[in-house]
């Protein structure tokens, strides 16, 4: 006897929110069950939140960051001091203005090198980066990539390119804050030794 | 000077997603990012996905299971014997049918008592219950409620109101299947030697 089964649109529905990352098959029945039955779920509301966001959100090509048809927000930033932020992603540009640290401009390069991956420099938003730092007038350029082997493959690889143009300059290694020696691995004790900075 | 951020799109996007179970901010920012920028990233399937199952699932008058424009799977499927298993949820029924140990109907009470949440049997679906005992002519009602504080008072209420008009049974309590003794509580392990069965 054939087993009773959702209906159809429930299925494909759990099928669609599958494929979200982080969200396992028990997790988009869950979401699905949620979203078709609970009185507070706005089905509609959500599918125009997606339909508006694939609509009109791009990525500039300038820099890299989400671009909408108003432009991009990073680029249309007045009064940015001339110092350029290189990061991976667009997502470490939120990460970076969360720090509230740094005041200057931000270039994404849309990955790392990554040879494994297939990932080559021409990959990477590099020549928009070279036209940026004499069109801005760029005193210094801050690779801020991962602490990773990727990440510093890709700062070695652009240091290379970049000394002489400008200022190149990439971010402290150390302990986290609020992190004790216990948590830390020998390789960031090591990092943090290194750099140790007069008191 | 304010701060760059996600553009509203995105950010209407991560308002939306943060409302589903199990997605907090974190999750739903990746989700939203991920939907946004992936190449293998499908929003218009997903936001198609969700307007066809608000649009067309329902929840059966009679059964309480999902329905849809053509009808329900539950009271439509052919063949079943007059046995009635009560769940709570309709979520329920696909769980028994996943067991395989059932051959009987289904009817989904839409919830439990629990008087703390305002949960009073005149909002469960006890009416279609009884009118369906009559003209199932069902032979037994199996209450297959959670094995909770509620999940048990529903039960009681249940057996008392169904006395009289059919045979009413419960599902089994004990060890579950592949558990060890070291695992089960001391409440199961009673029920357990309380529900105990010759060999």
């Amino acid at each position: 006897m054939a087993r009773i089964e959702y209906p159809e649109a429930v299925l494909g529905l759990i099928q669609e929110l599958k494929q979200l990352p982080g969200v396992g098959p028990r997790s988009a029945e869950r979401i699905a069950i949620w979203l078709v039955q609970h009185p507070r779920a706005h089905p509609q509301a959500l599918s125009a939140a997606l339909l508006g966001a694939h609509e009109t959100v791009s990525s500039c090509a300038r820099c890299g960051f989400f671009a909408t048809p108003e432009g991009c927000s990073v680029c249309a930033h007045p009064r940015r001091e001339p110092i350029l932020c290189v990061v991976e992603q667009a997502t470490d540009v939120i990460s970076m203005e969360r720090s509230g640290a740094f005041q200057g401009r931000y270039h994404c390069l849309g990955g790392r090198l990554s040879p494994l991956d297939n990932v080559t420099p021409e990959n990477l938003r590099i020549g928009s980066l070279l036209e940026r730092l004499e069109e801005e007038s760029i005193e210094e350029v801050i690779l801020a990539l991962g602490a990773d082997v990727e990440g510093e493959a890709t700062a070695n690889y652009l240091a290379d390119l970049l000394r002489g143009k400008c200022q190149v300059t990439r971010l402290a290694q150390g302990l986290p804050a609020g992190g004790g020696l216990e948590h830390a691995d020998a390789l960031t004790l090591a990092r943090a030794l290194e750099g140790r900075r007069g008191l």
